[in-house]
């Protein structure tokens, strides 16, 4: 395939997706390709910060918790992303951070899993984001049953690794390095077979991929905002009960959000029906209303359009970049293959690290992640075919021409 | 004690603090009495969310985890909060909720008393807020250990209640129903008499009255920063702990934030030093910067000064209320005795919630909590003497005219 500039200005002249760009306020001269890691800002994000601010805090002060529906936000902005990935409504709470969610999905696996006391393992894999891991490490350190956490080092150990002592198959479905997708369905199929339960991380799915947690037959997931969600920096994160699973869901977090009746002040705990019994403290209502701007944009789409875009961009960014950077040391880490591709590429160089600060300076926004992997997200609610050109011509000028310091100093990144 | 209006003016027209008032935003006609509920708004709250979402999020994106310190907010904020409790630097993080943070508090004060495997017991105050409640419970229930919650009815049965068995004594400072405070260093002193642990809630006294944590010798604290610190609606709340208990903390909670090298992406958890092992996932920065804003303000005074007029306040309207409103079935149950009394007073009437509903339609702004109390906090930072004089007239004109619907729909409040 080879593609010309001008094709992709005429693809994006054809692009049905291409008018959301306008919902974003992205900065001139930028071509950002880390939605992946941090969403852009929906343009609707100030003033609904405004008015959450001057009129529902400072003005209307305490009301604001019923009139403002302060107190529901966390089940009403669930309902809406629980399209997105399958789930129904009354499912899906905006709260708290992934990693807490996590704990509390993983608690109310192990739960359930209680009435057999050999199912003690939680099986992961060894290159899942880290949180995962240390908070399956937390929980099961202080349960302090001889639980444990098993790392595979593939996805093809997965099989291998589940018995009769699993509790949890714990995976994150699109990986935050490789962006690898894991079949869903097949693997809590497989995590079932053997009497486990399974969780997802969607992190870098919801908003991504398509996702069918129903369809998946999937036990609990939990989920990310600010990613491809557009939620604003560290918003809220989301977890997934199914109602299946909601009687039994009970989770060492037991706040007063997620009482029967939290306003009788009784003083012993008793969790409400339904999805509720995942809330725990007071939500920190700024950031969370924040969520709602980048919701309203998918409202104006649906993840078949987004998904079919997102595959057109990754794979014509693969294919750019083996055309025109042929010769340099790069290598591909993220699948070919369309059904195990999430929606961000990365691609190993020796140099990786100072080949993206390289990138960075000029414009291109990606991050690194150890070892050697240059990260490039397409968020296909707004990046375009020529912003993917772009970025590939500035790639391919810094390594044809060494531009990129060996010694550049390394900061922190997330 | 006889006040007129005219002595409120004056003293009004005295008060060092009045030009604090000018750095909030209240609605106008509107006496706000319930700061120890929801703070009001710092004016300069809107600007910097406006910065926050525009520039920091919206302009530099992901390079702001370090350029606009997002990462080291929840240190930094800490460490500017700290001497409000007597805390020192490097011993606060500003961070999730307060139930979470006190599941941290409580789970690290558990995991040092581990060695003694008698100690299982976790002593709190049946009328302390159910969430500090619940959440002990629902860390015990989960230890599977023998840990239970004991409640006692009374501070006078507290010494009582504390033996050999008792790994932790949780209470919370100030009572969010009565305004009762308690002596934290004596209370503390007894509990390390009987070789437990003393726990802290600071949800009603951080910002409102001075609090020593070292001077009291505590252990752990948590406290809130939407109340009377002005950090917004369900801002972060923070976490003490004490260099000295430190090195030995550990807690379930261990998401990557609180790891040694978060961006090493090591495959198991190894705590970092310090009290960044408080931290779990990534925080909500647009509501965490805001809490800056109510920092802001308080670094033009102190907490002295803040308290003697929290103090004259209370005071003041204890003793118009009693004057004014004699005959009415008005009975005060927040303590009289300045070194037991919070910043907030109340009241309990057989009509409480009716009178309550009054009020507010009047415009005096404080909120009711089971049973039959009638709650006004007192904020020094905005509220004026006047303002008290003003809230007991409206208060006897409701009473004399018995202008309050018994019947009024009850509402969830906060």
């Amino acid at each position: 395939m080879h593609s010309s500039r001008t094709d992709c200005l005429a693809r994006d002249a054809a692009d049905p997706l291409a008018p959301l760009r306008d919902a974003f306020a992205l900065p001139a001269g930028v071509i950002y390709l880390d939605g992946n890691s941090l969403g852009a800002r929906p343009k609707a994000a100030a003033a609904r910060a405004a008015e959450v601010i001057e009129r529902e805090w400072g003005n209307d002060l305490i009301t604001s918790w019923n009139t403002a529906g302060w107190f529901d936000m966390p089940k009403r902005l669930g309902d809406r992303l629980a399209p997105l990935v399958g789930a129904q409504a009354g499912e899906v709470v905006v709260t708290d951070t992934t990693s807490i969610n996590l704990f509390k999905a993983l608690a109310g696996a192990l739960a359930i899993q209680a009435a057999d006391p050999r199912r003690v393992a939680i099986v992961t894999e060894r290159s899942n984001f880290p949180t995962d891991i240390y908070m399956a490490e937390g929980l099961s350190a202080w349960l302090a049953r001889g639980h444990t956490v098993r790392l595979v080092d593939s996805p093809g150990e997965i099989p291998a690794a589940l018995g009769d002592d699993t509790a949890v198959l714990l995976l994150t479905h699109v990986n935050y390095r490789t962006g690898h997708m894991h079949d869903m369905a097949a693997l809590t199929a497989l995590a079932h077979q053997h009497g486990a339960l399974a969780v997802w991380d969607l992190a870098h799915s919801a908003g991504a991929v398509p996702v069918d947690l129903h369809g998946a037959q999937a036990d609990f997931a939990v989920g990310c905002t600010y990613k491809y969600l557009n939620g604003g920096p560290g918003a809220p994160a989301f977890i997934w009960v199914p109602a299946r699973h909601q009687g039994a869901f009970t989770q060492p977090l037991s706040g007063w959000w997620g009482h029967a009746t939290p306003f009788a002040m009784a003083p012993s705990f008793a969790p409400c029906a339904g999805i509720g019994r995942a809330l725990c403290g007071t939500q920190p209502v700024v950031s969370l209303a924040l969520v709602e701007c980048g919701l309203d944009v998918f409202a104006q789409t649906d993840m078949a359009a987004l998904r079919a875009k997102s595959l057109a961009l990754t794979d014509l960014f693969i294919a750019l970049v083996e055309e025109h950077c042929a010769g340099h040391p790069l290598e591909l880490v993220t699948p070919r293959e369309h059904a195990r591709r999430g929606s961000h590429v990365s691609f190993t160089h020796p140099h990786g690290y100072a080949v993206m600060q390289a990138l960075i300076a000029r414009g291109v926004i990606g991050d690194y992640r150890e070892p050697h992997i240059m990260r490039f997200g397409f968020t296909p609610l707004y990046t375009s075919f020529t912003e993917v050109w772009d970025a590939v011509a500035i790639l391919k000028r810094i390594l044809d021409d060494a531009a990129y310091d060996v010694n550049a100093a390394r900061g922190a990144v997330t």
